[in-house]
């Protein structure tokens, strides 16, 4: 059973919802945050005498069936969608209707580097700053990202341009000291389904960023960030970012599907990233004008003054100038959808 | 090696580039249609010279050598793009700049339906005319098309509205029929590497659109195209109508990275297909919107009065009053897009 | 529902149970031949009263409910397993608990290949030879098999061995020919839903043997077998080729699962084609113990007296030496696995 | 370039081989362990005299160019392969020709039901015991194991029956835990490119069972095996448990090819895990005979009790009765493939 409150319910409804499941033998999951609270409940059936008596308790907006096994994360518990704050003063909130554009080299390499690329995101209407400081790579061999430098380095281009930046965080020791620096963690692809890592980032007081693992249905996608929620952290934003399928001509197969799919599913926001999910420079910006058209609810784009030269994914990453032009697009595209909202709705 | 001549070339200019490449010992492949003539030479390496000569002949507008093993279906061979006229009269012209769409039922079930989805498609901008007569079904015993009388309906609804039709060809054996009633011949996802049947609509005079299988690289698909071409028909329109993947959350993967890719590497045409891509009716026009903001030429969406009762396809079939609407944010997406052509170019 | 006869019934028997269904408004569909005659019935619910009394009738084995689609090709159509006669006077018969080998060159390249590669077939154990006459190519420009003159090389091959010959078909007009000279139509992996052929091989009083499409589903390939057995002909064999999968470091992904997954869904014996399955000469004979192994009746091996020249699948052909190993090998396994039959069952 | 020195050279003769790669510009790591010590060299291209001279210098054995990015795990670092002992005294050596078989319960659920699961494994010929005590679940409401209740359980089962025991470790700051308890660390498929957790426990000192990510291509997952080696950790086994494809009738593929494609590539032994592979019960059996006819080292198979009470993976959990049969056939196998030992190499 998944119950949502009020916005203005009282800890004391809430507690009083608690108890009453309880009573009845259930094991209870509370959201608080952001958006409205959820209860939810698990471990027995429900009647349908158990949900009107629930839902006539004081501050109870909606009591219903959890239809899906992300209790919390499905729509039915809010089902006005989840809007996630980032930044000092939520600068930049996630899901509000407006696009949130995250831009920045895959690695963090140098001062220099960072900080122009900072001021073009800045320039040209992108709202937070990404980079890697710590990289997961195939080979042992590989650039492995420059760690707590990296973290300064962003920090520094936060400081002067205001962008609050995200960064990944690839295991449960280095939530602490990635969380003193960034505004939003990053979960990779290759951790989505971490269940330790999930269970640590809840736990971190920080907005998260959930990439789709590439071989992940979207069912267990969800069920991973049902640990974030379930672990208390209801700032919770999706990233699509390429499946692996059987062609090789792309490296990956931006599952653009995804996207309406999931605002069916779940009150969480989503965002898209055509660069890994494409993986060829030349093909980067007409698949963020898709993924805007698919609805997403934010971009995140692999940017660099000189993709040749770059210490990773240089292949898929864009020039400034090329990221300049996509922007106007993606502007155009994101009005023109903008005013086709509630497509999804009426079909 | 591929030759590229100019628009205006004579008969005669043709027939020496043929005779100088089979003097050096080619096999030659000859495409002439609505766009340059183009002149494939297999069998042997080639040299630097020999691309000087060739390309020093009358007549001639580029020679190169060919990178991909679709000889006359890569980019190079008509940079500029082919133009695949449909209809009498040419009343439609894919890959002309404006978006083509083509929408009606999945199967023809009978008269009244197929006349009214037809007024639908001409009343809000739909360019041409869909409709299955012969059906590919994976069961021996379900609905498996009303054949001919099905040729009959579609050609009543074009004699009354003035669209276009394409209808599936499944076999050989059935192509002089289709091609008398039919103004386009599609191939279907299960028959892309059918290659008896390849060869065969070749030789039909009528324009071509070549679903891409299911699991197809986007490499086969292209090399099926090249059967066509290489049968002596440039007429092929490609559609990219979703994946095979691991998630079976939607009934396919629609691969919007095929659009761009393709876009690159042929010259031929694409539209995209999201009825079948998806396969969920909800989300299907934004999708269709999605496949325009990558790039697409037009679009092929399942549409009926009433979905729930279609004789096939209902789950992935939209209204006609959803079909309306998506067409209106069609237009603005197109609009959008098309003001900031180029992109993939400049990145 | 789904009724077995028993083995000795008359046709009157068998018309009796037909006129009972029919009357009670449901439509028939009936498997004759080899092993016991089956009648489904389509087309409406099933009564627990209607099944005893469809029980209770003269000649009947057994009535039950169809728990598949696949209602004729079904384990409990026949759960004593079918077993399918090749070549005059029945000399190999596949499914009958011995393992069957067919082996030869991809392509039919030429009569002195063909003749020594047979004779090494029979002298080493194997049952039946393969060749292609007529070869579906991805290319347009690669060879494209002998036709006709394939097909009279492999019947001077059988007249010299006595082996059975199993030649691809590729659509529906070559039927006739083909069968003139095969003992066993093939019908290839891009074809298996080819349902125009597959409805035309239904009729052509040949045993057919059907590779699964190598992104079908397993019931997806029952259904291509229901066709045939729908349209009169029960002597069909599966053959597990490989499927396409995300890796491409082996050609396909052998999927052995299949084998004993398909043992439990359906009646028809199952062959595996390890050439196809890993594409990879070094891995071909391992993989063939495997499947062995893994409880397939049968195997079909690509050979040639030097795999480097072959004119197609050279990368995937074994040496007639490479081959003999093997078979001393498979016989081994084969022998060791018989010595635990019953292993499935028990689990 | 990779450097193999003979079994019985010196601390001295290792120490002036990598003095010299590093004279010349080059980094270097080094392999030691139970097999011949291995240098591998990275960072810039390798002359033919380089490896000559390398070749030259006492210790040496063989000096080559590395023709694959898994450097240290390549089959030619150790064409003989490696083995890996595991348990108090190496008790057990896999890779050594003859077939280890790991079984237990999926989780580790009490001190009865793995006592009882121990004794059988013992008395049936099963050389180690597994069960999980920290378990990755995809939804956080699931058992998640029993933790180090668990670890001690599995602790008393190897004292009374002597069996060696494999489990799952989950993050880097498990590990000190679970190797103070368990005789073999096993990464789990969802962890392979957890870089973090690969490189923890490379310096942990117990044998590692590297499990094949369910989305890895085989090059993916020996780089993962990478990291491991080149962490100082030589004692490496890889398991196949299936990988996901199209096709949802079995819970994974699992994927034989790539048992010999393995074999050619490295020098790690590999085994094979049936129940993921399969996840269905009936057909756990014969997958296992299948994974030895394909040449691996061992098997890992779940069994219990009362499978349909198992507290996770009931589905894919063979009972003690069927393990004591499927072993019996395993043997009839393992000497019937072992017969033909050589196979692949003669191909």
């Amino acid at each position: 059973m998944i119950v949502t409150m009020v916005p203005e319910c009282t800890d004391e409804q809430v507690g009083r919802v608690i108890s009453h499941l309880r009573e009845f033998g259930y094991q209870t999951h509370t959201l608080v945050g952001a958006g409205p609270t959820v209860i939810g409940a698990t471990g027995r059936g429900v009647s349908d005498e158990l949900i009107d008596q629930i839902g006539g308790l004081d501050g109870v907006s909606l009591a219903n069936r959890s239809m899906q096994p992300y209790m919390l994360a499905q729509r039915a518990a809010r089902p006005a969608g989840s809007r996630v704050p980032v930044g000092e003063d939520a600068q930049v909130v996630i899901g509000a209707g407006d696009l949130t554009v995250m831009s920045g080299t895959c690695s963090v390499e140098n001062r220099e580097i960072t900080l122009e690329v900072a001021r073009a995101v800045r320039a040209h209407g992108g709202q937070m700053l990404r980079g890697g400081a710590f990289k997961p790579r195939t080979s042992p061999y590989s650039f492995q990202g420059l760690g707590e430098e990296g973290l300064q380095i962003l920090a520094e281009a936060r400081a002067e341009t205001g962008l609050p930046i995200v960064t990944e965080v690839m295991e449960p020791e280095q939530v602490e000291l990635i969380a003193e620096y960034a505004d939003m963690l990053q979960i990779g692809s290759r951790n989505m389904a971490n269940f330790p890592l999930l269970r640590r980032v809840a736990t971190s007081g920080k907005p998260i960023l959930l990439k789709r693992g590439f071989s992940a249905t979207v069912n267990e996608w969800l069920m991973s960030a049902e640990y974030i929620l379930a672990g208390g952290n209801d700032q919770v934003v999706l990233c699509e970012r390429g499946i692996r399928a059987f062609d090789t001509s792309t490296r990956f197969t931006l599952d653009l599907n995804a996207v309406p799919l999931v605002k069916q599913l779940t009150h969480l926001p989503i965002i898209v990233d055509p660069s890994h999910g494409v993986g060829i420079r030349e093909l980067v910006p007409q698949m963020a004008l898709a993924g805007v058209a698919a609805g997403a609810d934010g971009l995140m784009v692999e940017i660099h003054p000189d993709p040749d030269s770059a210490l990773s994914d240089g292949d898929q990453t864009i020039t400034l100038d090329a990221w300049e032009r996509m922007m106007a697009s993606v502007s155009a595209v994101r009005d023109a959808v903008q005013g086709s909202m509630g497509l999804a709705v009426v079909a």
